[in-house]
């Protein structure tokens, strides 16, 4: 069973676009009258009934559709790696593991300060679609330290770097707020007015064990954690 | 500061092998009279001493040497998935959140059966210096379902699988015992007597949670898990 993914849902109505519809008519052969899945990205699953097939679109009428509510809020707030290949690694991970938006935050220790966000978010799609998940993962360009931190919602602010070696592990600090962000550093750490800056802001300092895990290890590390 | 490895240690006395003596002196310089740190692979750091450097090998006297316990003993049983790139990446996550053994099980519905064990060893191996951890995981090459369950000696044992959609989570199932492993299927799941016989053997039926995780996906997050 396939997944295709839409956000230009209107009343009762769904159009793929011309990659989707590529991957639906083309790749997997089907035909006005057959039935597929489409998600929104947002948390809706639509059981469909293919109405009309042209070269560039394909319309759908929704016969069924479902909210499927996912309980856990994660923000990750995260370093890009120096190889970019490590990034698109994670980014298919978290997607699978499920976290809701993903920052990536420039700090002083940073080697890299762009991403290619287009290739980030068609690996963000493939994944949601290839794990039935529902919920598309939102990715957030570059942007310094300061301003990433002062912009931040979640209620539960976790930040884990290794300055300090006396953190609490992040499993044992958890709350029930299932509303929760966490903050990964470069692979050089975060510098110490950092670290500084994030507690003044009511960031949890946290540990995720003992061994030195690379940046994108510690992201997916986390979100697993966060999701628990 | 860099860690190297070697299983050659007697006495006081530890010898690395070529390719450890070409990165220890070649690529990073180092001269006789210098300390360097080497790990066993087998819990112990040690603080040496260069005294005698050859074009094959590097001999290093011993100054200090500590044993850094793990109390978590995880055991990781997975069918490799069919493109290998997926389990060297798997490999190295693995190694960094710390894993003391892998073995690779041919299931019914396993696509691949045959690993690289040569490249794999060789991942771990510098995921462990990288991480600077002092365990090397164990990876044990590919075996048929039954032998490999019945060699297994954990007292925790689970198998993840999603042929029934109420088995409890991971995490909420976990007791005190901290010599725990996991099974975790291919691509298209378990074979229904595959779970018999996992049962038969007193494993637990688990869910890592709701996303249809990817098989490697699956390994990283067990690990996680059953690390905490």
């Amino acid at each position: 069973m396939n997944y295709f993914y839409s956000n230009n849902i209107i009343d009762k109505e769904i159009i793929l676009d011309e990659q989707e519809t590529v991957h639906c008519v083309k790749v997997l052969r089907n035909k006005v009258g057959d039935n597929i899945y489409v998600v929104d990205g947002m948390g809706s699953l639509f059981f469909t009934e293919i109405i009309q097939i042209d070269s560039k679109k394909c319309c759908l009428k929704i016969l069924k559709s479902k909210k499927i509510k996912n309980n856990n809020n994660v923000h990750l707030i995260i370093s890009p790696t120096k190889n970019h290949k490590r990034i698109e690694w994670m980014i298919e991970k978290i997607v699978e593991i499920g976290v809701e938006r993903v920052s990536f935050v420039i700090c002083k220790n940073s080697i890299r300060d762009s991403i290619n966000l287009d290739r980030l978010n068609k690996i963000a799609l493939s994944a949601m679609k290839q794990t039935q998940n529902t919920v598309l993962t939102k990715i957030d360009d570059c942007a310094p330290f300061q301003q990433v931190i002062d912009l931040i919602l979640s209620k539960e602010k976790y930040i884990a770097h290794l300055n300090k070696i006396d953190n609490p592990h992040l499993s044992s600090v958890l709350k029930n707020d299932k509303n929760r962000c966490i903050l990964i550093g470069p692979e050089g750490d975060f510098a110490n007015d950092e670290v500084c800056y994030a507690l003044k802001n009511n960031f949890i300092e946290v540990s995720l064990g003992s061994s030195r895990l690379r940046t994108e290890t510690a992201g997916m590390v986390s979100a697993t954690i966060l999701n628990l």
